[in-house]
C-alpha cells in the first residue's frame, strides 16, 4: 500500500544523541572513591563517546568487537559504554566480583579486543593479563596516560556507524551458582525498547527532573538498564565510585537526588548508618529521595516499610540478565489510595507486574500452565522483545516452544497479575509431594533478631522425601538460640514449613556476588541424617 | 554473531492483549449523549474486538481493507478501533466535521470497505451513501440490528492476523484550510513506538492509576493516540459521546478524572460552565483532575494560569496529523521546583519539547538551519519515527533531503529545545522584510474584553509591502470600540506589529473544523486599499 511514515531504526546512538541535543547541559556528577568530584553533562559525555568511537576505530576495531570494562560507576564509563557501541561494537560490562577463572573464562570466550579499567583494578588485570587470549589493548580509565590520552588526539567529529537494529549492541554474562558463566547479547532494538518502557511512570518513572543515583553497578546486568532510560529521559545522572552507605548518603543530600536504584544490601548498610546518624544527632533523611527501587533479591518486608514511612515509593523489581533485565516492576496499583499502609506494604513485597511487552505464566512440572489464582505455584516462564533467544555463542536456542524462557525460578502469579517468587527452582524443597520455599523460611528467619544471614536446605527424610534444616549465622556478638528462631518462625510460616533443626554455624559459602552457595550446601548435607530418625 | 533476543513484532494487537491480561477488569465507561452510562473493561472491550474482528473477516474484508467510523468516543468506537486492525485492517476515522463534499472525497479516496456510524449521523449517512463507491456494508454502532447483531453470533475465539510491523494499521485524513484533504498512513510500529513515548512522565504521564477523559474526539488526528497508549498503560477511560462542559464536569467528579485531553475550545467552554456554578453557589471543583493536555491550537495564556492556579499540570502539545500526532509535549523543565508560577506559565504556554524520538529544525527561506535561539524564526521542520513519509496513494515523499518534513508552521526554538509557534507559514504577515505573526497578533486581541474572535491578515503596502489589518467579531452585546483593541494590543505587541486598521464583522469564514479561512479573507481583501494611503 502506498504511503505511510518515516524510516528510523531502533539503534541506540539515537539515546546519546537525544540527550545530548535536547538535555544537553543536565548535570552528569561522579564521586570517585577518593572523594574528589568531577561535573560534566550529557553534551560532554556525548562528546566523549564520540571521541572514543574515532579512537577504537583507530585502533583497529570492527564492527560487532567486544570492548570490556572492568569498572565501577563514572562518567566515563558511561560515554565508554555509548562510545563503543557508536562505532559499530558491543560494550561488554566485567563482573569485578567474580573470582579471578571466572573472569578469564569470560574475558577469552567474550573474545573481547581492548579492555577499560580502573586504576583500583590494576592487581587484578596484572594477574589475568597472562591467561588473556584476545585483548590487544589494555586502557585505563582514571590515569592520564589512559582514557584521557587515547581521546586527546580526537575532535569528536564523528558519524555513529550505522546498521541493523537487531545488531548487538551488548554482552552481559550472567553469574550463575553452577557451571560456566553465560553471555547474554543484547540488540540494539532490545535494548530500546526495554529503556523506553523503564521510563514509564509505572517502571522508573524518568523524565529530565530526575536526579537518579544508580547503585546498581554497571557491570551488574547492564545496570538495569539505566545508561540507556536515563538519555531517553534525559535525567541528572550522580555516580558514585564507591557504595559506602555514608558516602551515599551525603550524595544524596547534596546532588538533590530524587531516584535510587540497588539491591537489598546496601538499603541495610543505609538504615544502619542513618541509625548511627540518628544516635549522634546527625542529618538521618533522605532528601528529595521520592522512588526506590529494589531488585536483584527480595526485598525484605521490614526494608520496605522504612522507606515507605518516609514517603518514599519502593518499587520492586524482579529480572535477571538474560530479561536485559526487567521482568516485573512494582508500582501503585489501580486503588492505591484506597489502601492502607499495610495493604500497600504487602503489595511491594511481592515482586510486581510485568510492564507492556513481557509475558509470564507459571507451568507445572508437566508444563501445563497453572492459573493466576495466587496459590497455584510452578516453574516462572517469560518471553517478551528483551528476553533472551539464545546465550552467545550457544548451539540451542535457550527457549521452549512458543519462545518461552524458563527463568528457574518457582513462583504463583496473582489475579491481578502480581507475580510473588517463591524460590529458586533447584532450592525449592520437596516434602511430602508438596513445596516448601527455601526463600521464604530464610526470609522469615533473618527476621529473627540477632539473625544475620539463614539458609534453609532439604535433607533426606524416608517418609516426607525431604524436610527443612536451616543454617543461621549470628549477628556479631548476638546470643539468639535455636528455640528464638522456632518461636519467631512458629507464628509466620505453616507448621509444617519449621525446620526440623536448626544449626548455627560460622559462615556460609558464598560466590563471588554473594549469593550463598546453595549447591555447595545441598552437597555437604547429602548424608545427613536428621536428630530425630537417630535409633 | 550467534546469539541475541526473542523475536517480537511492534505490532498494535500486543496493546490490546497486554490491557485485556494485565489490565483487564480496569473500567472503561461510556457516557452516551443521552446520558445512559455503560460500563466495560479492558476484558470486555479486547472481547468485542476480536468479535469483530471475526465478523469483519465474514463480511469479506481482506488484509490491508479500510474500515471507516464516523462516530463520537464511546467504547464500541474503542473495541472497533482493535477490531478493524485485529483481522489485518486499517482503521480509518472519518472527521464527522467536515463538509459532505470533503467526506464524500475522503470515504471514496480511501476506498472504505465497511462504515462503522453512531445513530445520530444517520441523516449524514443518508446524504452521503449514493455518493460513496466503495463502501459494501453500513454498521451502526447504537441500533441493536446494527453492531450488537452484528456481533452476536461471533465467539472472540479468533488469533489476531499476523504481518509485518510496518503494515498500515490506520488512516486519518488531514483537514487543510485548502485543496484536497490527504491521508496520513500509520504503521503498527510507528503507532507503537508512539505510544510508548506517550506513556512517559513528560508525556501524558499514564499508569493504572489514570483515570483518562479524552475530550480529543477520536476521528480527530488518531484521538492524540490514546487509545494506544491507553492500552500500554491499562489506564480507566470514561468517553463522552457529548462534549457538553456541565457533562464533562460531571463526569470528572463523578468518575474520579484524573487526566484530560483536548483543544482549548473545550476548555474554554468548562470555565463559563464552572463560573456559572460559582455564581449559583453549586461545585466548581475539577475533583481528582491532575494533568490537563491541551492541544490542536494554541493554549491562551490566561487558560494555562487558571488550571495551573487550581493545581493542575497543563501540558502543552504541539503537533499534526501527519506527526501521530506528537511533536511536542509540554512538561516540566528540570529546575521547575525553582520558578515562580509565572515562569512557569511562561514556559507552559510555549509549545514544549520534542519526546526521544523526533526531532525539530527551523530554516530559513533558503533551507539553512537557523540557531536555537529563541529568537530566529523559520519555518518548522520535523522527523522521527512517527512522522509522515507519503501521503496515501500520493506519487512521491512529503519531505525533503534526510527525512525532513515542513509543518507549514514558523515557529523559534529556544536554547533548551523548547518550539514556539509562530504562525502559520501562509498566515505570516511580510512587512519591511520582517515577519508579524498574524496568530500572536490574534491571541493578544481576542484577550481585549467583548472581542469573540479576531483574524489578522496582511494587506498591500507600497513601502512596507504587507501591513496587518486586523478583523475582529464582538461578543453577543459588547460595546468594545477600535480604540479599546489598540489600548490593549499596544502593551502586548512591538509597536510596528500594531494592525493599522481595526474593522469589527459580523462573522469570520470558517472550515467545517472551525478553522479561520484565511486564505478566502487574504482573497477578499487582496486589492483593499489602507486608509491612510487613500489621497
Amino acid at each position: 500500500m502506498i504511503g505511510g511514515m518515516q524510516d528510523w531504526k531502533l539503534r541506540i546512538t539515537h539515546l546519546i544523541d537525544y540527550a545530548a541535543r535536547e538535555h544537553g547541559p543536565r548535570e552528569i556528577v561522579t564521586r570517585w572513591a577518593d572523594g574528589r568530584i568531577d561535573r560534566t553533562n550529557w553534551a560532554g559525555v556525548a562528546l566523549e563517546a564520540k571521541k572514543l568511537s574515532q579512537a577504537l576505530v583507530k585502533l583497529g576495531c570492527k564492527t560487532g568487537d567486544r570492548i570490556g570494562t572492568i569498572a565501577m560507576n563514572h562518567h566515563r564509563h558511561l560515554s565508554a559504554w555509548y562510545g563503543a557501541i557508536g562505532f559499530g561494537g558491543v560494550i561488554h560490562t566485567i563482573n569485578v566480583r567474580l573470582f579471578d577463572e571466572d573472569l578469564t573464562y569470560i574475558i577469552n570466550h567474550a573474545e573481547d579486543k581492548v579492555i577499560l579499567y580502573d586504576a583500583q583494578f590494576q592487581p587484578l588485570i596484572d594477574r589475568l593479563r597472562p591467561h588473556l587470549k584476545t585483548v590487544e589493548h589494555y586502557i585505563c580509565f582514571d590515569r592520564d596516560d589512559g582514557y584521557p590520552a587515547l581521546l586527546a588526539p580526537e575532535d569528536g567529529d564523528y558519524e555513529w556507524a550505522d546498521g541493523d537494529e537487531r545488531d548487538p549492541c551488548m554482552l552481559c554474562y550472567t553469574s550463575g551458582t553452577t557451571g560456566h558463566p553465560k553471555g547474554v547479547l543484547y540488540q540494539h532494538r532490545s535494548h530500546m525498547l526495554h529503556a523506553l518502557t523503564e521510563v514509564g511512570p509505572a517502571g522508573f518513572d524518568l523524565s529530565c527532573q530526575a536526579a537518579l543515583l544508580p547503585i546498581v553497578p554497571m557491570f551488574h546486568a547492564a545496570s538495569w538498564g539505566l545508561p540507556f532510560a536515563g538519555a531517553a529521559a534525559g535525567v541528572k545522572f550522580v555516580f558514585s565510585a564507591t557504595n559506602e552507605a555514608p558516602v551515599l548518603h551525603q550524595l544524596m543530600l547534596d546532588e538533590g537526588i530524587t531516584h535510587s536504584a540497588g539491591v537489598p544490601t546496601v538499603w541495610l548498610a543505609m538504615f544502619q548508618h542513618l541509625d548511627a546518624q540518628i544516635a549522634a544527632g546527625k542529618e538521618a533523611g533522605l532528601g528529595k529521595l521520592r522512588l526506590v527501587t529494589i531488585g536483584g533479591t527480595a526485598a525484605p518486608r521490614m526494608m520496605i516499610e522504612r522507606l515507605m514511612k518516609q514517603g518514599i515509593r519502593v518499587g520492586h523489581a524482579w529480572g535477571m540478565t538474560e530479561t536485559s533485565p526487567i521482568g516485573t516492576m512494582g508500582s501503585p496499583t489501580w486503588n492505591w489510595d484506597d489502601l492502607t499502609l499495610d495493604e500497600q506494604i504487602e503489595i511491594v513485597a511481592k515482586q510486581g507486574r510485568v510492564p507492556f511487552g513481557v509475558e509470564l505464566r507459571v507451568v507445572d512440572d508437566n508444563g501445563n500452565a497453572l492459573p493466576r489464582d495466587g496459590t497455584s505455584s510452578g516453574s516462572l516462564h517469560v518471553r517478551g522483545p528483551w528476553v533472551i533467544k539464545r546465550y552467545f555463542k550457544a548451539e540451542a536456542d535457550a527457549t521452549g516452544e512458543d519462545q518461552w524462557f524458563d527463568t528457574g525460578d518457582v513462583a504463583v502469579i496473582h489475579p491481578d497479575g502480581t507475580m510473588q517468587i517463591t524460590d529458586r527452582a533447584k532450592d525449592v524443597i520437596k516434602s511430602g509431594g508438596e513445596w516448601i520455599s527455601s526463600a521464604e523460611l530464610e526470609n522469615a528467619a533473618v527476621g529473627t533478631p540477632g539473625v544475620a544471614l539463614a539458609a534453609a536446605i532439604g535433607v533426606y527424610h524416608p517418609k516426607w522425601d525431604e524436610r527443612p534444616i536451616l543454617l543461621a549465622v549470628k549477628s556479631p556478638g548476638a546470643s539468639v538460640t535455636e528455640a528464638d528462631v522456632m518461636d519467631y518462625l512458629a507464628s509466620r510460616v505453616a507448621k509444617w514449613w519449621l525446620p526440623d533443626e536448626i544449626h548455627f554455624v560460622d559462615s556460609l559459602p558464598q560466590t563471588g556476588t554473594g549469593k550463598v552457595q546453595k549447591a555447595e550446601l545441598r552437597k555437604s548435607y547429602r548424608d545427613y541424617q536428621l536428630k530425630s530418625l537417630a535409633q
